[in-house]
């Protein structure tokens, strides 16, 4: 039972589309991920995801729409929906999701991330 | 389908203790609340919550010890241990928790909110 510094949590990593779990709660996680450049379309069958921009900005491409993102606001992508988070810059994000969320969904690449850490 | 800017949302209420409901996913809702003064202490059953502090800064007081709390950080009260929310000025707060979670717990009083509002 801490507290969870934002700040000093994302100095502990520099690396980019691999989320760390810094906290836990009803079967969800809280995530922090750092961004840059294009990630893959993909999407959840059974997890809605939300992601709030801590620090940058970012676009999340639907396949109907852009919803560009900047700090302090959030989107949260619907179980089913594809999508593809784009950033020009290097954008810091935290998410929340159920724990049995895989970053790449149904798309298992090398980008897929099955272990992660919490820091 | 919308993004969701926390400024913006924060700028439509001004009452203390009355969370408003900004965001819903996995069963669990995100809220918005501001707090200033001495909440009641009380416990959730089956919940654990999610204290995220966006402007200001406040006390989370627990039986055992205090966690205090400024922008960018968050705390996560598990289910079952009782806690009490101190704010000496004003702090935006936002909440993760299950939709079904009562903000005074096991607790009716007046403070207690039970429709609360999506804006």
């Amino acid at each position: 039972m801490e507290k969870v510094n934002i700040a000093e949590k994302l100095s502990l990593f520099s690396d980019y589309w691999n989320p760390r779990i810094v906290g836990e709660l009803n079967g969800q996680q809280v995530k922090l991920v750092k961004f840059k450049g294009e990630f893959i379309w993909h999407h959840h069958e059974h997890e809605d995801e939300m992601f709030y921009v801590i620090d940058g900005e970012f676009t999340m491409e639907l396949r109907d729409k852009n919803i560009h993102l900047s700090a302090n606001e959030f989107f949260i992508v619907p179980r089913g929906v594809e999508h593809r988070p784009v950033a020009i810059n290097e954008v810091s994000i935290m998410l929340f999701e159920p724990k049995e969320t895989l970053n790449t969904g149904n798309k298992k690449s090398e980008l897929t991330q099955e272990n992660l850490k919490h820091i």
